[in-house]
Order: C-alpha cells, then sequence, then structure tokens
C-alpha cells in the first residue's frame, strides 16, 4: 500500500478558520433568534466590492476568450510580461527598488506560494517563526516534515524543532533575530495577526541576521498596502542587501479586494541561494521557474488583465479609496476597544486591531463571550499560537455599517469591562 | 544556509514544452521569411472561444464582484457546493457512478493536483508511469524525491526506481498491470500523447490489480470528453471496487476550452487508503481536505460559475460541439499522415494523433524535419520516454483552416516518405 507522508498526522487540530466557523454555526443554531445579528470580524475576508478598474479588465478579459482573435489559451506559467512589468514598475521601481520581472512569480495566492516555496527546501532546515504567527506558516512546515511532533502546554500547540520568536507588548510584536542562527525565518510585516509593523532599523537587522547566518528570509507584504507611515518600508527589498537573503510574498486579496479572485505573487531574486549536499550555493530561482514549468499553468486570464488594472492610475486610485475605507475601519475599533478600557495594539498600519483580553479571560472565553453577549465573531489569540493567549484580532475587513455597530455593541459590553 | 530540495538537480532536462518553444523560436529567428508559416500542432492548446454558456457565466460571476450584495471573498477551499454538485451529477451519477460532492476538490488544473497529490504520499513508494508518459507525472515525482538519479540512454532519459511501464503497437499502447507490486500507478485514458484507450476489460485488470497488490491508481481522465465509442469508460469508478483504489484527475482545459481559464477537479473517494508508518489504513480524504484548507484559498469566483455552466444544457451541447469539431481535425490529421504512408495510432477518442516516423528518423529529427520543411510544429515522442522515440504527437487542437492546411503540407512532404 503506497506510504503516506505521516507528517500530516501531526498536525495538532483543524485549522484555525475552519474551527472559528463551526463554533458560530453551532451558536447560530442553538440561538437562532440572535443568528441574524451575528457580525463577523473574524477571518480577514473583504467585504467592499472589486475596483471598477479591476471589473472593468476582468470583463476585457473575458470578452477576449469570447472571440477566436483574441482567445487566450495557456500562458507562460509565472505570468504574462505585461503583468510582471507592471508590478515590478509599481511596487518596487516607485520604492527605488530594482526588481527584474523576471524575478516575479504571478500566482493564485500567496497561501500557495508559501506553501509551495517548501518544496524547494530540503530536509533538516530549522525554521523559526513569530509567536503570535499566521497559522499556514507552521502548518505548511509541519506537512512538509520541518518540525518535530506537537507538544501541548499553555493552552496552545507548539512543534518540536520548530524555533518560536516570541513577541509580545515589551518588543511591540517584532520579535528581534535570535542569538543562534536558524537556516529559514519568516517575517510577516504589517503584521498577521498583530497588526504590528518592522521599522527600517529593525529589518535592517534582520538583513544583517541573514547575511551573517545564511539565513533565508520568507517576507510577507501581503498587507503592505496598508502601511500609514512613510518611514515603514512596503518590501524587505527597500533594505540593502536583502536581495542576496530575502524571498517576498505579496497578495492582491486585500489591496484589491481579491479574496475571491485569486492572485498573488512571488519574488525570488536571482541571487537567493541555497545549499546543495555537496556544500555548494544554488540560486533558487531556475528551480522555482522549473516548478512552475512544471507543476502550473499559471493563472486565468482576465484575472492577469485585473491585476494589471490595479497599477493603471484609474486602479491605483481606486484601491487606494478602499485601503483608507478600511483603514478608518480600524481606527473605529480601536477607538472602542479602547472605550471599554482595553489595552489594543495594530489597526494603524494594518486591517488587524490587536485587542488586550481583560485579565482572567482567555481568548477563546473572549471568543464566546463575544459571540455569546454581542454576537461579534473575532479570531482567539491563541489560534495564532501561545503568545496570542490573552489577545483576540478584530479585522476591519467590514462596512463601515457593522464596524459602527460593532463599536457600539463593544461600548455596551460590561462583562468584558468587569470579568 | 537553506539546505535545498537537492532531488531537483536530478531533473535531467528542460521541461518539454519549453524546450519545443526555444527550438520555433529559433528557427523564426533565422527565417524570418518562413515565420508566419509556421502551425503549432505541439502543445495541446485550444484554440476556439469558450463556450457561449461559459462566457456568460464568467460575466455573471464578475459582475457579482461589482456588487456589495452580491460580493464573494474567500469560498470554500474545495470550491462551492453547488459547483461540486454540478459535477457529481453530470461527470458521474449520469454515468451510474455514485461519487459524494464532498469527494470532490475543485482546482485551477490537472497539473497542480497531479504535484499536490505526491505532497500526500510518504517516501519510499516504488511508483509506476508508463512509456511514454506526460513528462509531469515523471518530473513532479523525481521533484518529490521518488525517484533515483537519471540515467541516459537510448535518446531518452529513465530514473532510477521509477517503474517504466513500455507501450507500443504491440499491445495498443496500454500497459497492463506489472507483474510485480509497486504501491502506486498512474494510468491517462484517453491517453496522453498516444491517444490510445483503456477498454472496460484492461481497466478491470488494473483495479483487481490494485486490490490484490494494494496499489494505488492515480486516473488521469483529462479527455474523457474525446471518447466516441460507448463501449469505453470516461472514468476509473465505472469499474466495480475502484473507489478503493482510485484517485481520478479531471480538467476543464479540454471539455471547456479552459487552458487560459484554469479550472480542473480532483475526485479522493474516502475509502482510498494509504499505509501509516504504524502499518494502518489511512484514508487520504481527510488530508487532502486539509492541505487544500491549509495551502489554498480555492478558485476564482467567476471561474466556479462558469465551470457549474458547462454542466448546464446549454453548456452540454456547446462543449459537445466543441469536443466534436476538435474531434474532426483529428480525424482529418490521422488521414493526412496515413496519405504519406505512416502508421498512425490515436486520434479517434482522443484529441492526439500518435504517428509512426518513416524508418531511420528519430522523433526529433522528424520534429526539426517538419520545422524545416513544412513549418509544422508536432511534439517528439521522445519527449515523451524511450518508447516514444519514432513516434511524433500531432495535436488537433487548432482552427480547421490550419489543419486542413497542415493536411496538404504534409500529403506533400515527400522529405517524410523518402527518409
Amino acid at each position: 500500500m503506497a506510504r503516506i507522508n505521516h507528517h500530516f498526522l501531526k498536525l495538532a487540530s483543524g485549522y484555525l478558520f475552519p474551527e472559528i466557523a463551526r463554533r458560530v454555526r453551532a451558536f447560530e443554531q442553538d440561538n437562532p433568534t440572535l443568528a441574524p445579528r451575528v457580525i463577523r470580524c473574524g477571518i480577514g475576508d473583504v467585504t467592499e466590492p472589486l475596483p471598477d478598474a479591476a471589473i472593468k479588465a476582468l470583463h476585457a478579459g473575458v470578452d477576449d476568450l469570447a472571440k477566436r482573435e483574441t482567445f487566450k489559451g495557456y500562458g507562460p506559467p509565472t505570468g504574462y510580461a505585461f503583468v510582471r512589468e507592471a508590478i515590478a514598475q509599481g511596487d518596487f521601481a516607485t520604492r527605488g527598488v530594482t526588481i527584474d520581472p523576471d524575478e516575479i512569480f504571478l500566482s493564485d495566492g500567496s497561501k500557495p506560494d508559501a506553501n509551495g516555496f517548501l518544496s524547494m527546501l530540503g530536509e533538516g532546515n530549522v525554521i523559526a517563526v513569530s509567536d503570535p504567527v499566521y497559522p499556514v506558516y507552521v502548518d505548511t512546515n509541519v506537512m512538509a516534515g520541518n518540525t518535530g511532533e506537537a507538544g501541548h502546554g499553555l493552552n496552545s500547540v507548539r512543534y518540536d524543532d520548530l524555533v518560536y520568536l516570541e513577541t509580545g507588548p515589551s518588543n511591540g510584536f517584532v520579535a528581534a533575530p535570535p542569538h543562534h542562527r536558524v537556516d529559514v525565518a519568516y517575517l510577516c510585516f504589517p503584521n498577521n495577526p498583530t497588526g504590528a509593523v518592522a521599522t527600517r532599523a529593525q529589518l535592517e537587522a534582520w538583513v544583517r541576521y541573514a547575511h551573517d547566518n545564511d539565513t533565508l528570509l520568507l517576507f510577507d507584504a501581503a498587507y503592505e498596502a496598508f502601511i500609514q507611515d512613510p518611514s515603514i518600508p512596503h518590501s524587505i527589498y527597500e533594505i540593502d542587501g536583502a536581495k542576496d537573503v530575502a524571498v517576498e510574498f505579496r497578495s492582491f486579496s486585500k489591496v484589491g479586494g481579491f479574496t475571491g479572485v485569486r492572485a498573488g505573487y512571488t519574488v525570488v531574486p536571482t541571487t537567493v541561494t541555497g545549499l546543495t549536499p555537496e556544500g555548494l550555493r544554488q540560486p533558487f530561482h531556475p528551480l522555482w521557474h522549473r516548478r512552475w514549468a512544471t507543476c502550473s499553468n499559471g493563472v486565468s486570464w482576465p484575472v492577469q488583465r485585473a491585476v494589471a488594472a490595479l497599477y493603471s492610475d484609474e486602479g491605483r486610485a481606486q484601491t487606494g479609496e478602499l485601503v483608507r475605507f478600511y483603514i478608518e475601519n480600524a481606527r473605529l475599533l480601536r477607538a472602542a476597544v479602547k472605550s471599554i478600557g482595553l489595552n489594543v495594539f495594530g489597526g494603524e498600519n494594518a486591517p488587524y486591531v490587536w485587542a488586550q483580553c481583560p485579565q482572567g479571560l482567555s481568548s477563546w472565553d473572549a471568543f464566546d463571550l463575544l459571540l455569546r453577549e454581542a454576537q461579534v465573531v473575532i479570531t482567539p489569540g491563541a489560534g495564532f499560537g501561545r503568545c496570542g493567549e490573552g489577545y483576540f484580532r478584530i479585522s476591519a475587513f467590514n462596512s463601515r455599517a457593522n464596524v459602527v455597530e460593532v463599536g457600539h455593541r463593544l461600548s455596551a459590553l460590561t462583562a468584558m469591562r468587569s470579568v
């Protein structure tokens, strides 16, 4: 019989968001009269329509497929050149960063890329993640066999042989490089779930560490569009030397509202290398290219046109508006959380507000309490790791009316104050 | 430094189709006056516009994303229920096969699925492929570490520890099960590249073998829509007992002309199992489900609507027409190949015509000769494995005008006759 990948069996529990969905469903079934009141600020899913530039480009792309003369079949596996050129110009050249369009790999999203990139890596690498952490980084490494078994403790699973860099109020939820070396380190700024951003100096320290220790940085910039502070870098490549050590993941899910459209990209500079068993340096770029050619036929044609449209003047104006809308939501949510006396983090350069539970309340307690008493769905911090315990994440991806309503309900929630 | 997946370095040469593209580009650059005459019958890419039902559904799906009330963000990772229900009904129930919609996993294509499924498998499995073989099966197994090093010989690479089941005219290009056991066997019918189909009795022999040997069958039915002979099964699940041993890959690339739209699906019955290190049977279904939840956010919303539309009465009528169009192309190409005295296979229940080279001509010789003398691009059989040497594949995916023109050029090609 075919041997299975037994690393899958180490996965300790269901993926966080299906578990949240399950609890919400159960609540709605048990409380049918309250069910219509439920407002979801859990999963970070956008709510507003696509920018008009994207809609127009999608329709135009569909029309292309309706006529023989403009029909598009298989495209280049890594994306059409005009799309990658728009990205290189719009996301990098405008910030003084030189990324060659051939270093850009268009994909159907950042989650598949983060998982796919692990297939580039061999066995025995020491991997570091922050804690709290976007669970995809952890679970994909478990499945890839890069961790040991799940251990339990303090309400949250940790895996053996995975390095957890703890963050909290004392370091502003930004991990400093560890004192020992690791082979691979994940960085996510603006951070999911905490909404924290890393300063230029903090990113410089990471790039220096990566050079000193030959560490591969996997930099997730999915939320860069939400950065309001002009001193905060949007890309790891704004840091000198990063092109030798870092791969960057990008997503159109939030900036363009593309969660249901599906598009993202990964930057793999030709200068980033790994180690062969013979001890030689091997660039990842040709391996990643080969993987795309072998394992994918690229991204839907209408979607590629829509991605390019986001970089047009019209597209930029509209995504800017969309981002400002969600950032204003975040500001309102921050204010509401503050108004009931809770400590609050994030939400200024990110669409996530990270709130500290009242003393004595666990994050799943807070989840259940907010669902039961206010019919507001948040994400319990413990779902993001041990250091997330005692916090919860509120997503600013919602309608203004819902955000205002959540604000009212939170302010009225004496149960949260008095615990 | 991060250790790379050194199995990638075993890959012996570029993926077949980029290599063909390279040679064609070189020819066009060296012969600018002949370049406009080049007709591509190499890569199996469709040429005709999408069925109108799909176009309408794509536009409607885009319109959904333009309004807050109908906006769709993240969907179920494995596809919306209405799409999976349409598939279960249209592709299986209509053939008397019961597949639960939850056993269907919608994806952005069959290539990513074939690769992704290997992440379900552990180390040390013995894998069998046919020869000639769709190169993706081999290359993805090389990258996954399921093979040894590349060996060379007879103009075509073979990898150690991979089992090649040889096919040719004597077995009608349909491999019988081997006399020894393997853990995993790939089957592709209608076959890419040979266009061969397996009879019910031949598939029954494989399912029996799989039961007797606890072998996992990976059945690729990407071309099932082209089957004209009513006695030939379209799905491995038409064979009793197959739901215990087989996973099936499907694609909308050819039936719906979706090569540039990107959609396919995989059927993983809950009853198919693999072996844990403790010697226990473990169903693949929950593992594959977990992988989807963790590593993907599903397929573009407008694309999902388009998939469902292919199963409407209108959609079925239109895909039927599209399939008949390409099958008629295949008939014309078969006749042209026959007219110059070459042996020909396939092309009756498949969009691929498999022609035998004149004696003394290698398949890359035939490729170069056809490009140079007739400006027709075919796929050399050696690109599909050792047993493909001495053959070439002509794709019927083309306009009628091009197919007729290719027929004329082939008939006039004395060089092919006289070699």
